[in-house]
């Protein structure tokens, strides 16, 4: 990360030293992923301390950077950091466990995620190109699915058959539980993947994603297996659900918050009288976690700018009967909103 | 949950009432998984609030069982629990933002995680059971995997594929990132899974696991694709390896120390001058987490007894020339050690 980041970082914590042993923030910091250390950010530099098992690549690509790696552990770091009276620590992500031990060793905490977070919702283009990657693989990977969904399948085979090919596609694993819901297991807005076959003249509802380098994709696909000619209701409020995505995808610009852009889709249902079966916001921040600010919401005060990522989801659910959600990942470019998702999003009828 | 068990956890924690809103010790308490939800544990009951989303199949799934099920989430929790001042919460897993929340509302906190683990650390024979199919899965998933190894595949292919066999069998996903290191990758004993491809007469190590119904399985192989006859000192290794594993195996008894355990194993391999490449302790406890206690190291306490599960997991690591992982997962019984993996350990060359 560029000097001019973490110095902003560090002085919006308003703390001595930030000191963090959280897994995602730590990369966001660095740049470099392994399942301990401890990153010390203070006026000076940015230390982080990698366990004997991942000093050597850490050091590797890490130099050159202004990210000064140490070999060491809670030890070595809480060593390094005891001048410094006052740690800002992540509180979402702090347990109390932990901060009973900083607390111990004699620092004042204060919670640094409100500089975290400032800094994070606004993403780079490395960071961009990440969620993209991300993105263009859950794409691929739902398109090479589609031919091989096949009668009599369990919505759990094809959860586990996308998640196989996006990790062939480069995929570290999937950004949250696939969700795969057929028939009227999609009117649950979040459906837990099952043994319910797939049958003849099905709805499905798929919500997946993958991560590449630890950033997220956010992707809600809803077709038809085959038409049993029972679907015109389907069809008709599946019109309306695309009509209220695109709506926003269109029409979200920059300076707007989330409560207005949540509010375009939200009004264009509520016209149609589909409002109430509207239960949830139309979207969420997407970056190193699946659902981060800014979030799209009724009561989000959030402002939308460039460089901010974030789910445009419209979804209608009609509890036992049926289920339709449409979302693609989206970002703000140039004062506009544009998705990273290139694919159709007309009614599929497999 | 039985009721004795929940009422000696009430009694041992100390607090006024238990507040948890953490998923798989929601899961322990109740029987239930579910992305959301709190659980409220006093004297009289223990109480689930789950949210709209999850409350029908709740009430369906926890019907007659001593869980009593409300709609709600936090405000209706919060509201439950309000008239008991102390509340029981696990020091690890809350959050400072969490604790922040219930100090507000006027709670004084102590830590539940040791009530729970004292607990949890013994399972009963339905907890076994699902340990048992978690491990069952894994090993079939890796003799479906082996056949289709082929030369040129990369390492992160292999674990796509191996992962993918597992779902197909039943699991809900892995137990944690699947390790699957080709040749000289293998002496890195927490190796991230790359794109190293296979090559005849590489040592292949493979550290996976899998999860059914929140509950781990956890086991390591390590073996030869082909013979390139380059691999003299390795096979010595072997044996002394698995000698050590299974020394563990057949001489853990109840009431050893988690450190004698350990001991078994590594003072064998002290014995054969190897005790310096074995750099970590021989086991951990499994079950709803990958690693929990009881933990069988150097400096663990922990007194083993009937219905406790661990790993038993001796290495040989020699940097950048070649690592040696067995590990199974065992459990107490009868006073003894016994393995939930069925098949052969001898040393497999492809």
């Amino acid at each position: 990360m560029n000097a001019e980041k973490l110095r902003k970082i560090y002085e919006k914590a308003g703390a001595d030293a930030l000191f963090l042993e959280c897994d995602f923030l730590r990369r966001y910091l660095t740049g470099f992923y392994a399942t301990d250390g401890f990153v010390v950010l203070t006026q000076k530099e940015c230390a982080f301390f990698a366990d004997p098992r991942y000093f050597e690549a850490a050091e590797k690509v890490l130099k050159g950077t202004n990210i000064h790696v140490f070999a060491g552990a809670w030890k070595e770091a809480k060593e390094y950091a005891e001048t410094f009276r006052t740690w800002g620590v992540p509180y979402p992500f702090t347990s109390m466990k932990q901060a009973g031990a900083y607390q111990k060793a004699g620092h004042t905490l204060v919670d640094c995620m409100p500089a975290l977070e400032e800094a994070m919702i606004v993403k780079s283009e490395g960071e961009l190109a990440l969620i993209q990657a991300a993105c263009g693989i859950a794409e691929q990977a739902l398109s090479s699915l589609l031919p091989e969904l096949k009668e009599g399948m369990e919505e759990r085979e094809a959860a586990a058959l996308l998640e196989y090919k996006m990790r062939g596609l480069g995929a570290e694993g999937t950004s949250f539980e696939t969700i795969v819901a057929f028939g009227e297991n999609g009117s649950v807005p979040h459906y837990e993947t099952g043994a319910r076959k797939l049958k003849f003249g099905d709805p499905v509802l798929i919500d997946f994603g993958c991560k590449v380098e630890g950033y997220c994709s956010d992707c809600t696909r809803t077709f038809l297996y085959g038409d049993d000619k029972a679907h015109e209701e389907f069809k008709k409020i599946y019109e309306h659900v695309l009509s209220a995505h695109l709506l926003a995808l269109e029409n979200i610009q920059e300076g707007m918050t989330g409560r207005e852009a949540d509010a375009i889709a939200r009004g264009y249902l509520e016209g149609k009288g589909l409002g109430k079966y509207f239960t949830h916001s139309l979207g969420h921040g997407v970056g190193l976690q699946i659902h981060e600010a800014p979030f799209v919401a009724p009561r989000s005060e959030a402002v939308l700018k460039d460089g901010m990522v974030f789910s445009d989801e419209p979804g209608v659910y009609m509890a036992g009967k049926l289920g339709i959600r449409i979302e693609d990942t989206l970002y703000m470019e140039g004062g506009r909103a544009h998705s990273f998702m290139k694919g159709s999003k007309q009614l599929l009828i497999l």
